[in-house]
């Protein structure tokens, strides 16, 4: 298969999936992007409470991503506009507004996001992980003084990407309808199944990335499609959620979440790495082979070099690094 | 020429700028609505004092009723959507919002409104009659208790359009530099000076129609112009402005408002005139011939019918009734 045909899914959120989608831009034009509707922050999450919709901010930074790659529309410019001042619109980005427009107008998250696509000009497409609006809970540890091995649940994507504690683990709910498990995005379930290749990471570990493997359809298509599996590692421990974690961590906390999961190829920047044999059996315990390579952007820190990150997407895959350019 | 190649522009706001253009797009491929900016209400009121920018809620309308008979696409439905709630975004509608992004990512509000036009899928043009906001002040009397003749001043659209009080005469104010006069957006200009007939009405009398004449070079370009002039008038007075208005005293204040400018025809519905005689001579004051018509939509008090107005366009061009249907 050429580079250009592979079909590519790439699941996360915020930066991380900005940064695996820049990438895979690069090797592929087949690419999908599965995106978390947990986040309950920002512009997104006051139009989420004030609409009942799901959050857009994710969704229009993948729609961003890709859009940057394929020269993009003004309409991709205006997107991502936000506007400015201390009023009410403060913050909004247009494209949030425009989403929640469109989601109102037709009902069908995903058919609003395929609006979208010709729109502001992209190839790839945008997927919600569930066409509702999703609720992180976390478990944490050291945020009580008398004992600080004693659990805490906490609630909501913001309070556990900076809680100041250690999270053990997450759960994700149904929003609207509490007592039910978060179902699927159908479309996302089956781009799953027909990929072949599926990255997790980088991004926002337990709030960006971990949320795909607890939406139980998401879960099992992961765990059967015979799509290659890539993980790719941050560059640096995240202020919060992820303080102190090892590269091994966090391969240690996807296995708590999903047993199951198998993964080919764990792609990790060896700067970031203090101990690779660490980070090879962590590897080994999900099936995979780690990848060291120089993937990060020296000009900013915490950030993946695309090009970079790209022949190393090629290298995973086994396809020649001169192809698809 | 053929009644589809005649180039129409349409000058008001709101829902009678919304009438004249959709009798007028069943006439003419080639139709320029020039749109009022000095609204301080509304979605529109709320964006322009929090982002400084020109109300966008006319010329959304105006769209609007272009994209109606132009079948319209997706965006075009989006565009008008109104969010719900009782939130910061309550009562926007998308396109208010889309159009603040637009105008702040492109720093220009024709090209912005220009780009719109593919977006939506309209064939006519909608520009702004300043590319700034503008504020209308009235001289109104009634408001003083001790002395029904005193002259007081109010300021802004909204209060201006529900004054219990009698309008006497409007200005113009540039909302940005309140020394300066309003200065034309030069494309209107321009539309005015090449067009075939210009048309001035229906609708709210001092705040849609007249502001138009209080523009230097717009009112110039208006009594410059040899495009056939066409003023329609309401069809009942104003709760507010124009309480108690007679057909003629619409006539009368615009004369007030723009002694030099000449007019050919006003179209008025024949029910909404009680002394034909004298709408005769207010018309003839103008240099106008009255055209009484059965222009009202016998199911909405209020509205104008589009095919009989359409009907009644034409006559007035000396048009063939059948061509251009």
């Amino acid at each position: 298969m050429a580079a250009s045909e592979v079909n590519a899914v790439a699941l996360g959120g915020g930066h991380g999936l900005h940064a695996t989608l820049t990438a895979l831009r690069r090797v592929t034009t087949a690419v999908t992007a599965i995106v978390t509707v947990a986040d309950d922050g920002g512009s997104s999450g006051r139009l989420r409470r004030e609409l009942g919709l799901l959050p857009p901010g994710d969704l229009r930074q993948a729609f961003s991503a890709l859009a940057a790659q394929d020269g993009g529309t003004l309409w991709a410019e205006v997107f991502q506009h936000r506007f400015g001042g201390d009023g009410a619109l403060a913050g909004h980005a247009v494209g949030n507004l425009l989403l929640a427009g469109l989601f109102e107008v037709l009902g069908d998250p995903v058919a609003a996001l395929d609006e979208v696509r010709g729109l502001i000009g992209v190839t790839g497409r945008v997927l919600p992980m569930s066409a509702e609006p999703l609720d992180i809970h976390a478990e944490v540890t050291g945020l009580d003084a008398e004992d600080d091995a004693a659990i805490r649940r906490i609630r909501g994507q913001v309070a556990v990407a900076t809680t100041p504690g250690q999270v053990k683990r997450i759960s994700l709910h149904n929003a609207r309808r509490p007592g039910e498990p978060p179902k699927a995005c159908a479309q996302a379930v089956d781009a799953v199944l027909d990929a072949d290749v599926v990255f997790l990471g980088p991004g926002s570990w337990f709030t960006s990335v971990l949320p795909h493997l607890l939406v139980p359809e998401l879960h099992d298509a992961l765990v059967r499609t015979k799509a290659t599996k890539v993980v790719i590692l941050n560059l640096i421990p995240q202020p919060g959620e992820t303080a102190g974690f090892s590269p091994e961590q966090h391969l240690d906390v996807l296995f708590q979440h999903a047993p199951e999961l198998r993964v080919d190829a764990v792609i990790a920047d060896r700067d970031s790495v203090p101990t690779p044999a660490r980070l090879r059996r962590a590897a080994e315990a999900l099936g995979a082979r780690a990848l060291l390579s120089d993937v990060a952007d020296l000009a900013v820190v915490g950030r993946h070099d695309p090009d970079a990150l790209a022949a190393c997407v090629r290298e995973a895959l086994g396809l020649n690094s001169m192809e698809g350019q």
